[in-house]
């Protein structure tokens, strides 16, 4: 019997191309993706739909983690509160640090892990061109396997995966490219719902990555983006 | 300045009696409690409401995460299901397994600890004398305060204290009354939210553990309880 999965999708290009890979690692996924309150919530959702179009996968699920925007403490799910635009700064967690998200969001794909019966949790973590920020170091998820060993009921089985961790945005790029990934359909900027804004950090990360990568990013950006 | 914690409070007596060891213990506490779709929902948010009340405690969040009833999985959100009445089987799991409930909570009550600038969650969870759910062991509870360690901002420190883990049901009890906690106004039973029905798991544990004691359990029992 094929293994089953689950696959965090956001909708952003890193989610898609985990995706990607899972498929082609022959897995039957399913798709996970979470509305927590922020900016972009309704665009990163049709991402999320139109992804699972793509790959004409009828197994997902959507959860609505709002409680994230009430309790706060970032700029993602803050209006009030200014999202950077200047570029990432080595060694410092910016502004759009969601508080223990991906805990919350990995505990959630456990959860459905279970009841599925699905072996593998796909999620397209990045470590070292990102924004910085602590759940998405490689040790937060080696952790999270050594509690899922300790947590789970003594017959079941669950790992997460991590393909991505060490990937530069370029490789991730190739990689996707190279997987007929719909990276066309992803969208990753923080702040923007039409066109991508360009200079939040996802949005400068994902420019450099196809920049370095020597193809061109087919989403639209806003006209007179400093890359 | 008084350190804040944050009590996981479901309503129970496990949890209740952890509030009142936090407090003891000069925390200044925020209390935390979760609707998951479980049969007696309503009657725990009142038991959350009516000991937070109290203790005059305002820092209060529910959160609702229904999502764990619409993944399913356990006889506590599923109507369906029957929930044991004959007593724990050792090593066998029970029906009321709700898969990974506790990660899901202690990642929420992490992300509101990292707003809040709270150094601990207090957690009733009790190993020993209790159902044998899988997250309710103390090595979940090592392995998440590892967790926290790989997965927190450098500069921030949270630490899961799970001060019942190897008490007897009776310890609490004796504990609770030493500490004047509001045992009377705690609820434990699966699936009654009138009188306690006195045969499911949490009932006759309950139960158990105030004979043993020697005192008197203070909330109502449907006539006939077989203890």
């Amino acid at each position: 019997m094929q293994s089953k999965c689950v696959v965090v999708l956001s909708g952003g290009m890193d989610s898609c191309v985990a995706t990607a890979l899972a498929i082609s690692q022959g897995y039957d996924v399913a798709l996970l993706h979470l509305n927590y309150g922020q900016r972009t919530e309704k665009r990163e959702l049709k991402a999320f739909n139109d992804i699972a179009d793509y790959y004409k996968i009828d197994k997902k699920l959507v959860v609505d983690i709002g409680y994230l925007k009430d309790i706060g403490g970032s700029s993602l799910t803050d209006a009030s509160r200014a999202v950077e635009t200047g570029g990432v700064e080595k060694g410092k967690i910016p502004s759009t640090y969601v508080p223990f998200r991906n805990g919350n969001i990995l505990s959630i794909a456990v959860s459905w892990s279970e009841v599925l019966g699905a072996s593998a949790i796909f999620i397209g973590a990045v470590e070292e061109d990102s924004s910085g920020y602590p759940d998405c170091r490689e040790l937060f998820y080696t952790k999270f396997n050594e509690l899922l060993k300790a947590g789970l009921p003594d017959n079941e089985s669950i790992q997460i995966a991590t393909p991505l961790i060490h990937k530069s945005k370029a490789d991730i790029v190739r990689l996707g490219v190279e997987l007929n990934a719909p990276l066309h359909l992803t969208w990753s900027c923080y702040q923007a719902d039409d066109e991508a804004c360009g200079v939040c950090d996802s949005c400068r990360l994902r420019l450099r990555g196809f920049e370095q990568a020597g193809i061109k990013d087919p989403i639209l950006y806003r006209p007179l983006s400093p890359l």
